[in-house]
C-alpha cells in the first residue's frame, strides 16, 4: 500500500499558522512523524489562506526536504503552484491532481512528463462528481486514454474515483468500491487506484471508524494507494491487518510491530 | 447482515461446565446477552466433551428458548443431535452444517426439508478444505445442485467458503473472498454466503482486529451472514459501519447507537 500522509495542509490550523510564520519546526515535525508512522509520500498543500501559494509551496517543499527524504505529492488547483513544487522536489513527485477535463489534462500530463512525476487523475469534471460507477469508469477511461495519447506511462497514473462523505452521499460508497474494481480492467498492467480517504467521513461523527472501515473495504476492492492520516494508529492497524489478510504481509504474532519497524 | 452468535458452545469452559451441571442461568444469560447485542440467531453446540449430546442438545435448546425467542443454529457433526435440536426449535432453525459429500447431503437436505430449516453447506469434503477459490466454487455448485435436485429452496441455503486461520494458511484469505463473490453467480437470486468468522484468527494474536478486518472485507465481497461473537463491541461497530458505508444502514450521527437500539 502506497500511503500518502495528508497532514501538511494549510487548512489545518497548526500548519496554516506555521506557513504564515515560516516556522520550519512545526512542518518538519509533522513530516518526520508521518514518515515514521509509515507514510510512503507526503502531501503538500498550502491551504486556502495562503497569499502567495507559489512561494509558500516552494518554502514547504524545501522545509520538508531538509528534514526527510521522501516523495512529495504536490497538491494545488493552480498549475504554477504545482510546477514550483515539482521543480524543487528531489524524489519522484506526484501531481495532486488533474480532473478529467481536457484543458486540465493538457496542462498536467505534459508537466508530469517534464518532471517525471506521477499524476493523480480524479474521475470528475466540470459537470461535477459522477453519481454512479459507470460514469466514474467512463471518466477514468478518458483520463487513461489521454495519458496513452500523450505517451505518459500508465504506471505513473493514479486513478481516484472521488470518495464522497457518507453523511451526504451515502449511496456513493458502493459505487466508488465497484468503480475501483472496474478501473483495474482499463489496462494491463492495471492502472493504480488512490482515494482521498478522509472525505468519506467529512462532517460525520466516528470519523476514524468510518475511515478505517472504508479503507479496509477499498483494499479488498484492489486499492493501491491512499491519502490519509498515518498518525491515526487504529487506521494504520486496520491497513496493516487488511494487507495481512490478503497475504501482502507475512504473518507473525507481532505483525503490527513488525510492519511499524520496517 | 444475519448474525449468528457463537458463544453457546460447550468448548467454552463456562458453557461446557454449565451443560455438565445443567445450570440454566449461565446459558440463558449468554443467550440474552447475544440477542441484546444484535444476534439474529444463536449457534448451539454441545462441545466435544458432552457424554450424551442428543440429550444435551435438547436441554440447551429448551433452556435457551425459555429465555429468548430467536432462531437457533443447531451445530453438530451428528445427524441425531441435529435432529433433536430441530425437533424442539420453535423458530426457523439452521442446520450447521453439511459438507459437500453426497452421503452428508443425502442426510441433511431431507432433514432441512422436513423441519423447514435453513442449511449451511461447507465447501469442503472428505478430501479436505480446498486450497483455492475455483475448487471452493466447484463444491459450492455441487451443494447447490444437490439442493435443486432435492427441491430444497436455495434461499434457505447458506454457502460457507471455509475460512482458515491466517497464521497457518495465509494465502487462503484472498481465495475465500474471491470465492464468495463467485458464489453469488451460481443462481438467481444469489445463494447466501456465511462464514465462521473466528476461524480466521484461530491461534493468532490480535484476534479481534483480524476478525473485524476480515469481516469488513467479506461484507464488501457480498457476505450475507456470519457466525461470530456479538459481544465483541469493536467487531460489531465495524460490522455496523461496513453496512453504513454500503448504504445498508441509514446515516445519522449516532448510527452505532441507533443500530444497537433496534
Amino acid at each position: 500500500m502506497f500511503i500518502v500522509g495528508e497532514l501538511i495542509n494549510g487548512m489545518y490550523k497548526n500548519i496554516g499558522s506555521a506557513i504564515a510564520k515560516k516556522d520550519k519546526s512545526v512542518i518538519q515535525d509533522v513530516a518526520k512523524a508521518q514518515a515514521k508512522a509509515g507514510a510512503s509520500a507526503l502531501d503538500v498543500n498550502c491551504g486556502p489562506l495562503s497569499k502567495d501559494p507559489v512561494s509558500d509551496m516552494g518554502w514547504l517543499v524545501e522545509t520538508i526536504q531538509e528534514a526527510v527524504s521522501i516523495p512529495l505529492s504536490i497538491d494545488s488547483t493552480k498549475p504554477k503552484v504545482i510546477e514550483e513544487g515539482l521543480k524543487l522536489a528531489k524524489e519522484k513527485a506526484i501531481i495532486n491532481s488533474t480532473s478529467a477535463d481536457q484543458e486540465k489534462l493538457d496542462i498536467y500530463i505534459p508537466l508530469a512528463k517534464q518532471y517525471k512525476a506521477s499524476l493523480i487523475g480524479l474521475t470528475m469534471n466540470k459537470s461535477g462528481v459522477p453519481q454512479d460507477k459507470d460514469r466514474r469508469l467512463e471518466l477514468a477511461a478518458f483520463i487513461a486514454a489521454a495519458c496513452q495519447d500523450a505517451k505518459f506511462p500508465l504506471e505513473d497514473l493514479y486513478l481516484d474515483p472521488v470518495v464522497l462523505p457518507v453523511n451526504v452521499a451515502q449511496a456513493q460508497g458502493g459505487h466508488v468500491l465497484e468503480a475501483m474494481k472496474e478501473f483495474e480492467m482499463l489496462a494491463n498492467p492495471a492502472p493504480k487506484t488512490i482515494v482521498g480517504l478522509s472525505n468519506v467521513s467529512q462532517g460525520a461523527k466516528q470519523r476514524s471508524l468510518i475511515n478505517r472501515t472504508f479503507l479496509v473495504m477499498a483494499i479488498g476492492a484492489g486499492l493501491k494507494a491512499a491519502i490519509l492520516d498515518p498518525l491515526d494508529k487504529d487506521l494504520m492497524s486496520a491497513l496493516i491487518t487488511a494487507e495481512l489478510v490478503l497475504n501482502k504481509q507475512i504473518y507473525c504474532d507481532s505483525f503490527l510491530d513488525a510492519y511499524r519497524k520496517k
